[in-house]
């Protein structure tokens, strides 16, 4: 495959000339989608080539049996998969009884490109097909941010050399299938087909966790540009529906299908009214009509980037992977329904099997927080809130007791979806994110509120599972935390990982805090707290007794914080001295060699300090960077982009603009050879915060006060990005010489400047 | 299902009374076996209720899919599974059209024998059929050790209360599957159905590994006891081949079948000659009869238990287990046969996926050493010699280098089987019970010339590992081992495991002993060997930096060995303050959970103690096994056998016959709820171990001394065993009272006796 063959182009990512080793990672890059729902960049038209077809909407889930080499106690047995839709943009073509299918014929000037501005993907190329026709075809394709349950495809073809028949079959396809069932199995039930004038849906509906799907589609023609009446034929198979469409052409003419397609699911509606929803929203879409669909598309995604766009003058391809970080993470997640998340491909693949990770509470809340309205990040806290009864239970299984939560590793609807038991049940840092989520929420929006009425019962639970997860060693009269994995998942079943133990004293502390403050300030909801969650103050003493007395490994010759208690029994050759050849390990080397080496595939102790950034020294920050930096692999996308932050943050711009480089275009250049499996969404807010946070230096602690310490990489003319803080849309622009500030609202803003008290004043410019 | 069905009884496993739910508990406690072949006790006749039919032959295995739920790199892609092979011994039987069927039928006075002195399997039942029909059906099966392709049945039907027909099917069915395939596959092919004159034949392959196996039978009728001529119809389906026989009967007319039943395979035979192979087998039984056929099984079994037996007086629960026990492990492994070796499961069922163990050294060896000629311990060790370039194949693939070798966890062809990564890559040890059971047979025999010609191969590759596995750790300023699994699997990637720690230092030195005493008294071998192993002195003192400098985990003020670098810090709460209700806490806890617990599966640091025990003095012994025994939850069949005995070397009797409870009877009494997937051959040979070694407090180290410290259960009369000790047959017997030697040889036995000298005059009672 040509790894490097996307088009460099501030606002688009452009693919030229047709190659059939790029067809499934195009797919993945091209993917479009509204938070709702979305798609793989998959071709309209047949396609025999090797292609990964894929259309997902939030929230619809299948149960699958857990596949697993040897079953460890603890295990789920079923776990919650992301389920490939019904396939509604399909339009088989036939030219003069020929198929159109660029796998067979001459394909030339093919482009694809993704506006991300407006959030549109269009293709365009001539083909000459085996019989010796040639057509040109123009797509254009989107699904809508307005009209959350629907898309829409206009579709173009030119006879160029001939006269004759072009039928179009477009279909809604119910029979479709995950690439990654363990047993070739079919997850959904066709329940009904129901045939309308030019219009169509298919209802089904997944086995065991019975959500209902109407997919409709809606059918317009145009000859030359002007409709045309149609007539089809019907073809319904056994999970299909296909109208038959035949128009026929001049050489010259143009004919051309509109198809508009919709999901309406039990989500949403009640199932009796299912088909009548979908079927209404194609209706209303071809009412409206391709181009004013295509209008109001624009203009919402002019207001996504009005407050979500980093420019970066100077650096195209920079510009280029901001933007389309900035920009898939938009269609996977809008914030507006507290049912959703977002997952580690978004609606670009199926892996993981899950929709849920700690990287949203790690990476993408801060993503959200800074770019949306709060209600955004608050939706996605109460994501977990929801999930609260499910997290104890799987603690519960585990044998915690008394109300303590884990939450899973992985989820689509609360339950644990993950099953390698050095991960599932040993990487419970993971629990620790969940309360620092509530956390840097509270910190940046002020909005104690939420925990009064909801964080609370997440803290309270999470508190619990850590008082009860560690124990006292008698050996060194303090509290361990035996038998855990960290983020660096190249060490498994450690004991007192850093990271670990500094969250869950934190995560306690946190814990007794907040209900102080919630005892003074509102004691009618600590009395309601205590009750819901048979909390006494005794106990709170008990967690105390733990975090106060939390063991921390601790080298005093290098005075540094170890990942783990035998960290300094390994040989440390930093990374430079590991050939090239051997790299990524991952790759080359057994499981074994990993464990006992030294590297580090993602941030661990870094990652605890850059969380916690504010309880370091510079000196100490210094010291931690230089010893894990050169053995740290980055073989995680989650990880350069702390490490850019951090270095940032002792002044080492080089090295924070190398580590950028690394996460920022980590899928268009298809560094871990991937892509075809679809994008690494959530890493994508970790290249946003390397930076508004790295460059920019943006932090917001318990204090809640805004800061920057805007520095700029000696590679870029000039960046900028801007923030929603408390409602004030504030824009930063930073150039090699210049340091600027827009307060775009009517309140004065204190922050500090370079560690400098400043106020912006409203609706003016500031120049530093 | 009924536990405790089995009758007391000293030679015999008798099972009374027909219960469904006990029918494949029964198949695996009554197998068959020759060491070359064997079969669970599968009925002859149809039987339409539960049942696990399983045939197997020795050596003839498939490399199926390995199947995970997550791919480590470094597991095997394929490995080798045990194979169910044809099934000969199905006899279909049609009493007046009616068919006979345990399952569909009133059954009376239902009696099995599984008859351990003698070799061989019966069964007599009266049945009533739904029709009305009554039957007496009397059956004797065995597989010939003489013979060693060759098993026979004997099958009287009386006529009870009618006049008839009864037809007879015999057949070959080669279209069997494995219970444990992971998609449901056929791994055989069928090449060519013979037909003969009552005898016929399949010839069939197993896919990929093309094991070549021709399976005969032979047919033979009588009524009332004399033979009659026997003419048949012919069913040849697709993978089966079956002659129908018509006998008719009056009332009280006893119908008698005799099957003879054998393979042959391309281990032993060319392909052409399979047919003529197999078939000339049943002929030859055929032609010498049933009776004679048993009467050579009688004695030859009369001959392996002149060695083997262990008597036990007073106490006929104990009796009957240590003789299923000893008769068991000759039925899975003869020893003439360097090819073949000891799987956990012998062929009694499928469960493990591999037949070789770590068992085979650490328990199996001492046994078939004792009990047998030294051939067949040197024939276990061969095995391994033969698998060495696989082993050093493995090593590779996980990154070592310079003809290190480790030994696969379970293997069939010398591959790993294997595929839990913190077993297969971590539990290591292994490597060292391949250097111990060189060790065991050269104290135990003298044959040192096996070490010059073979085994320094498999000494030094194993070395080479250690040196390269242990790494130089500067915290410590010593050696250390991370990222292990000790025999207690019950801790994971743990590091320094005392006692891998202590086997690798102890395997380096051993090598440098070995290697010493070849360059002494072998110099020509000497220098073919460096040679061959492309060794250097030098070479050798870059090992011995690592075992002069090895670190081991030790408690000061206890004054204890620990298990691992951090066990001190786990909550040590002895297994008897554990709620019952949580046991065995591999059923009952999560993994995690199970992880972080001080609780011991299997002897580890003890296992080390056994097996060194000469370096370690009572006082360390019994500190240790105060620490150790009270945490240990013995939920490997592997572990009591191993307190046992060291208990006993202890002087706490009591203790001693607490833990050799647990482990004789366990598959006879059912303990752990699973012999209906068949029994565990190898802990046998353990408790075997607990009464020699244990009780007979039998020893033989460095120096080549044989010595006995008997000592006898208040429960017990008396009990006596025997040993071959360098062609000495040595008989041992121990009262309350008293304590008998025989030595049953032309030479003077040296031995010591209580630690003092004495000698064993030639053929001669020596009472103590």
């Amino acid at each position: 495959m040509n790894k490097d063959y996307i088009m460099p182009n501030e606002w688009s990512i452009i693919e030229e000339g047709f190659n059939d080793e790029n067809v499934k990672a195009s797919e993945s890059l091209f993917s479009i989608g509204n938070g709702s729902m979305g798609q793989r960049a998959n071709f309209e038209e047949n396609y025999s080539g090797a292609t990964f077809q894929g259309s997902y909407i939030g929230g619809i889930y299948y149960p699958d049996k857990t596949r697993v080499g040897w079953w460890k106690n603890g295990y789920p047995e079923y776990f919650a998969k992301v389920l490939n839709a019904p396939n509604w943009i399909g339009i088989q073509i036939s030219i003069n009884g020929t198929e159109l299918d660029l796998n067979t014929c001459k394909v030339l000037n093919f482009k694809r490109e993704l506006n991300m501005k407006e959030g549109w993907l269009s293709r365009s190329f001539i083909a000459e097909l085996s019989s010796g026709e040639q057509v040109e075809v123009n797509t254009k394709r989107f699904i809508s941010v307005d009209f959350n349950e629907t898309g829409a495809i206009e579709y173009h073809i030119k006879a160029i050399n001939f006269s004759g028949e072009i039928i179009f079959s477009p279909y809604v396809d119910a029979g479709i299938m995950n690439e990654d069932t363990n047993y070739d199995e079919f997850f959904w039930e066709i329940l009904e087909i129901v045939e309308g004038e030019n219009s169509g849906c298919i209802q089904s509906k997944t086995l065991k966790t019975e959500f209902h799907v109407s997919t409709a589609m809606q059918i317009q023609l145009a000859l030359n540009n002007k409709e045309i009446s149609a007539s089809h034929k019907t073809i319904v198979e056994d999970k299909k529906l296909t109208y038959t469409y035949i128009v026929e052409v001049n050489k010259g003419d143009i004919a051309t299908i509109y198809k508009y397609g919709s999901y309406a699911t039990s989500l949403n509606y009640k199932i009796e009214d299912l088909n009548s929803a979908s079927l209404s929203n194609v209706q209303n879409a071809k009412e409206l009509g391709f181009e004013k669909l295509l209008e109001t598309q624009i203009k919402s995604w002019g207001i996504i980037w009005e407050t979500a766009d980093i420019v970066i003058e100077g650096d195209v391809k920079a510009q280029q992977g901001i933007r389309f970080n900035i920009f898939q993470l938009n269609q996977t997640y809008m914030g507006t329904d507290a049912r959703l998340n977002i997952g580690p491909k978004g609606f670009t693949g199926e892996k993981y099997g899950g929709s849920t990770y700690w990287d949203t509470e790690a990476y993408c809340i801060p993503f959200y927080m800074a770019t949306k309205d709060a209600s955004v990040a608050k939706n996605l806290l109460m994501y977990r809130y929801n999930q609260l009864g499910k997290a104890i239970e799987n603690a519960e299984k585990l044998g915690f007791k008394n109300g303590a939560a884990l939450y899973p590793m992985v989820t689509m609807n609360g339950e644990e979806c993950h099953n390698e038991w050095e991960i599932t049940f040993e990487e419970i840092h993971r629990n620790g994110a969940m309360v620092y989520g509530i956390y840097n929420y509270v910190n940046y929006t002020k909005d104690f509120d939420y925990v009064v009425k909801n964080g609370i019962e997440v803290i309270i639970a999470i508190a619990r599972f850590w008082h009860q997860r560690a124990n006292y060693s008698a050996a060194k009269d303090k509290y361990v935390i035996l038998g855990v994995t960290g983020p660096n998942e190249y060490e498994n079943n450690i004991n007192n990982n850093f990271y670990t133990n500094y969250l869950a004293k934190w995560c306690i502390e946190y814990a007794v805090d907040c209900l102080n403050k919630v005892k003074h300030n509102y004691l009618e909801d600590f009395k309601r707290i205590l009750d819901k969650t048979n909390l006494t103050i005794e106990e709170t003493y008990q967690w105390l007794k733990v975090s106060d007395n939390m063991y921390f490994p601790f080298d005093e010759e290098k005075q540094i914080y170890l990942q783990q208690d035998c960290f300094l029994d390994k040989e440390i050759i930093p990374v430079k001295d590991l050939p090239k050849s051997e790299r990524p390990i991952n790759q080359k080397w057994s499981w074994d060699r990993i464990l006992r080496s030294c590297y580090i595939k993602q941030a661990d102790v870094l990652q605890g300090m850059y969380l916690f950034e504010d309880r370091f020294s510079k000196e100490e920050l210094e010291r931690h960077f230089d010893f894990y930096e050169p053995i740290t692999v980055h073989e995680s996308s989650l990880s350069p982009c702390v490490h850019s932050i951090l270095a940032a943050s002792i002044d080492r711009m080089p090295k924070a603009y190398e580590q950028y480089l690394r996460t920022s275009r980590l899928d268009l250049d298809d560094y871990n050879h991937e892509v075809h499996e679809g994008c690494h969404i959530t890493s994508m807010a970790g290249t946003w915060m390397s930076v508004v946070q790295g460059f920019g230096g943006m932090r917001v602690w318990e204090d809640g006060i805004l800061s920057f310490n805007p520095q700029i990489p000696e590679e870029w003319k000039s960046y900028s990005f801007t923030i929603n803080f408390r409602g004030s849309i504030i824009k930063v622009y930073k150039s090699q010489t210049e340091c600027k500030f827009v307060n775009k609202s009517d309140n004065e803003v204190k922050m500090l400047l370079n560690n400098k008290e400043v106020l912006l004043p409203p609706n003016k410019l500031f120049i530093v």
